[in-house]
């Protein structure tokens, strides 16, 4: 492909004056090359157009109705004026991909709207990992001067989860009889959680549900120190587009308590330090790469399947080798 | 906690002397203390007592009644004399944790037979990730002298499928009435089955989903210059023991097939290069925590945050200062 010989430099400059097809081309260059794109991120990193962008998480049990709620909080956005890129997670493998493009449909009306950008990336096949590809891309966005980015996510699996640390805030969605509160449960997402919003609040079971969470709200800890309110539990009928509006004022309100409470600067540093050790370990295999052609790998799996040696002690050899 | 000042050696001599306490410990040590209980994982791989349980994965959506089915299938096991390692894989955090133990108490009578050992692990919460804490686990059950070791777990997250790779094999559980196909296709688990079984197979919509599943197992391509039969689609109503006995079958017939064709040896060579691969950052993160203090650390983060440096660039900056 000609995008990997992309010139960082030209990318980089493509991406600051506006060209969403150099954003495009950008996204796929740090997807299939993740090694490298490196220069490209340092650049936008030294560029001092980071961290203007809003960063929402979006997340929940598959079915709960993310993907159209997210179709209503980018209308609202383009309504009030901001511009809005997103990010969609989707959990489904290359074997299947694109089996889940169904629920995108949509959303498709947003891509003839210049003040928006979506893009869909699969839970695997990154060389360099879901969450690198992920902070990669919220980079590119913010960047580009997005005022919203947009991560749509399941809620669901670790690698998921800790998607949701690239946000500075994160929006928890939550449905009536899907296995009750179950579902906040499994998504083990109680605590990442800075607003809830139950979807489909017309339902059977909608108020059951907001009780659930608020009781959970109330026995959880706060923040030490921190003056931060308990989050909202909101309620809204998103193919309706019954509380969406409200929802997108409560996730300003939240960004602005979270800003004057330093919380976003703390997780905002936190996101950097996330990145930092994701670069080790990247910086690490590619320092390695000679050292492991296929015939010194086999050897070495050989040794410990029969007994002769440890991962342990040979990654220690390995680090050894090269850097002692 | 006195587990983690154990000594090694004492608790493998418990363990391959078939001391169920030492297992115990052994495994609180590994998910407690990652550094410590290195030595303990070196001196097992070097045991020669790894590699002779048949490790079976069990995964599919939340709801499809994966715990029924292994409360089954350890039943059967026993009754045709194996002993059995259980590692359930539970998605909820530490926040939360506890509260799926509801469904977990059906297999409570399992703990009174000392051929049956469980062991729930959380997604979360585990200072080596999850993968090193299931593949430790595995190891000191398979040193332990377990015939079987299943491995139970959600079939939707990244962290969650890697875990599958754990396993000499894998069995997805589908039902039908869950989303249809959708619910195969978010776990992203179609290449990864080398065994299928549709549970509640007495409800309406479980022939459609058996269809669904063998038509797209033969759009599947086979593993080339292998000559391995397509995986079975089998049917089976877990909670009145009807089609378990027939799967465990399936199971004994399929680990045979990958056995005699050496994909069950390129497997197991695969896990083992994963377990060197996270040995290898986690070994890199000893080794750079000297470097690391809280100041230092703060220092770096806040370099990237004003514009003057990326992660990238930190990351090699500290690879070279400890390493070159």
């Amino acid at each position: 492909m000609s995008i990997s010989s992309g010139d960082p430099l030209a990318l980089l400059n493509g991406i600051t004056s506006g060209q969403r097809r150099a954003l495009a081309r950008a996204i796929s260059f740090c997807e299939n090359s993740p090694d490298e794109s490196r220069p490209l991120i340092s650049a936008l990193y030294r560029s001092k157009r980071l961290g203007r962008s809003k960063v929402v998480g979006i997340t929940g049990s598959p079915g709960v109705g993310k993907s159209t709620l997210t179709g209503f909080l980018i209308r609202h956005l383009r309504t009030r004026g901001y511009s809005v890129g997103v990010i969609l997670i989707d959990p489904s493998s290359p074997f299947t991909g694109g089996a889940l493009l169904g629920d995108r449909i949509r959303m498709s009306e947003s891509n003839t709207d210049t003040g928006v950008f979506i893009r869909s990336m699969g839970s695997r096949g990154h060389l360099g990992g879901l969450s690198l590809a992920t902070q990669d891309t919220v980079s590119l966005l913010d960047a580009f001067g997005f005022d919203y980015i947009l991560i749509e996510t399941v809620g669901i699996g670790q690698a998921e989860t800790e998607i949701v640390k690239t946000a500075d805030l994160t929006v928890v969605v939550a449905v009536p009889g899907l296995g009750d509160e179950i579902q906040i449960i499994k998504a083990g997402v109680m605590e990442i959680g800075d607003i809830f919003v139950v979807n489909k609040a017309d339902k059977d079971g909608a108020e059951k549900v907001i009780t659930e969470i608020n009781m959970m709200l109330d026995m959880a800890p706060g923040v030490p120190g921190k003056d931060l309110p308990r989050p909202p539990v909101l309620r809204c009928i998103a193919n309706r587009d019954q509380g969406v509006s409200e929802l997108l004022t409560a996730v300003d309100e939240r960004w602005l308590q979270l800003d004057i409470s330093d919380i976003l600067l703390v997780r905002r540093r936190e996101r950097i330090w996330q990145a930092v050790n994701e670069s080790l370990h990247y910086s690490l295999m590619l320092n390695l790469r000679p050292y492991l052609s296929v015939p010194s790998r086999h050897s070495l799996v050989e040794r410990i399947r029969l007994g002769e040696s440890s991962p342990f002690e040979e990654a220690q050899g390995l680090l050894h080798q090269k850097f002692f």
